[in-house]
């Protein structure tokens, strides 16, 4: 952990008390002189730090900022996700950037966050709208042992891990809707693009992309998207720090992972069929070309769409635009 | 094409008559002291070029190079597969080379030829020996409108391609071994690397990746790989131009190609079974800790394997080590 995020640590866990510098120094081992300094610069990223002569050091407020440091301080130990974040003002779209370091041979669990995104990817190459600082965009590198056609696992594993940290931290009931969509009173507030390199039989790895509108206002979507998409504000009614639901979703994630990875993606999958608003409802489904309707019965070991056409019979679905009809 | 393609092309379909200096530079709409030129740079690469007073121009042998000029002038024209060839002396991959290609956008069909690889490879990041000029090692982006579990369908393709090319220039008999290997007489001599990129339900692009042990002799194999490995010069005893056959394999590889997206794989399945040493056989697979074992019965719409198992079903395996057993 950076000194920073030894700090911060220390000044959140002092709660009302306050941390005098001289303590601080101690258990971070550096000069009062360089807490001061460090404590300087925090004040200029707007963090809110009330220096008194008798409690010491106390963390009044803290900026709506997506700070590496801060996030890893806030995570705390995982197993994979979030051991190495990396935070971009601004960027083409997380996705690449992940692309890049997975080239690399960076190690999988690294994080990347864009404050903004200027070519916000969703699935099929479409726009996502990434104002800055209104949500949450940012991609994770996942290096599984799975077959090309199991990686669907990761994106049900990463629906029911944004599942539980927005229901965590905002009290909001989210629906999934199969395979990358959270809604939440039937509109769209996150999705989740799933890129994989493979050979034929092997994933090299993964990138999942995730984008969560946070903050935005009704008018602060596009015309456009107003009747279909909405923002965790909106729906709760106050605004939501996002550094804490940002490690929060880092969180899930790395346990619902780790269960992937176990083997156990059966209890994701259950947990996933408990909030989906897709299953036992008739669906039309764009896949290319072809449009399948029938009525969506339940997941597979893999996480692919059993779907009984109107034919009678059971069709696998991998991917696709799913329309819910009415 | 460019002048060096237009004038070896011109030399080659004068066969034993030649080509007057006046008569190339009318053709290709240049200055005959320019046909001169350009002539003078064909000799430096070790083109064998007579000049008579009578018969004009006339080439007498051709080195065994790789040149991206006469490559094209080699290959005439073809739907997808080699519009654009770039051929490097050494690189690291031609995947790899492939790859940065891909996401600059290059359109599918460009080929990158090395003459020899510094990290070539095989499956599962397994080297591939690749020593300089011995060989033909290169790569080709493709862009099919593919689902990622049907990319099968294009290894399937680029094996029935090789099959052909290396029957029609050697006169050879090759076997197809399931998925990616070609082998003369039990040995490998062949491969095919296929990795992709993509999306859940998506090909963003498919690298194929071929390596083909030309005119190494024995002892240039390395000590490990001399009883499972031999090149075409050692099963058809004579020198092989490496230029021709690797024209031959694209030209065969645009035609599977096209049917590969044209909806009618079905008939380069066809072709590649009648091929194929491993249908009908005992074989066990090797996929990533799993082994199965069982009878290989066919190939189904996708490219895949399907395997009956000594339990009595269907096992249907998309890519592994295939070992046939007596």
């Amino acid at each position: 952990m950076t000194t920073d995020a030894q700090i911060l640590s220390a000044l959140r866990s002092a709660e009302n008390g306050g941390v005098s510098g001289a303590e601080l120094a101690q258990q971070i081992g550096i000069s009062r002189a360089a807490v001061w300094a460090r404590i300087e610069e925090l004040r200029q990223l707007g963090f809110e730090i009330e220096a008194s002569p008798h409690l010491g050091y106390r963390l009044l407020d803290e900026p709506d900022l997506l700070l590496a440091d801060d996030l890893l301080a806030r995570l705390g130990r995982t197993k994979v996700i979030g051991r190495d974040i990396r935070v971009f003002a601004k960027t083409s779209s997380t996705n690449d950037v992940i692309e890049k370091l997975a080239r690399d041979g960076v190690k999988e669990g690294v994080v990347v966050f864009a404050e903004s995104q200027t070519k916000g990817r969703g699935r099929l190459g479409r726009q996502w709208v990434s104002p800055a600082r209104k949500g949450l965009w940012f991609s994770v590198l996942l290096r599984p042992d799975l077959r090309p056609q199991e990686t669907t696992q990761l994106t049900v594993a990463a629906a029911t891990a944004l599942w539980r940290a927005i229901h965590e931290q905002t009290g909001l009931q989210p629906e999934i809707k199969w395979p990358n969509d959270i809604l939440i009173r039937g509109r769209k507030t996150a999705g989740i693009l799933t890129e994989l390199s493979a050979e034929l039989d092997h994933v090299k790895y993964v990138i999942l992309g995730l984008g969560l509108d946070v903050n935005m206002t009704a008018n602060e979507f596009p015309a456009d998207l107003r009747k279909t998409a909405t923002s965790l504000r909106i729906e709760s009614g106050k605004p939501v720090l996002r550094a804490e639901l940002a490690t929060a979703i880092l969180r899930e994630l790395d346990r619902d992972y780790a269960r992937v990875c176990a083997g156990r993606f059966a209890a994701v999958a259950d947990e996933w069929e408990e909030h989906c608003t897709t299953l036992g409802r008739s669906v039309s489904i764009h896949v290319g070309d072809r449009r399948i309707r029938g009525h969506a019965e339940s997941l597979d070991e893999d996480g692919a769409l059993l779907v009984r056409t109107e034919h009678g019979h059971l069709e696998r679905i991998i991917g696709g635009d799913v329309t819910l009809d009415k």
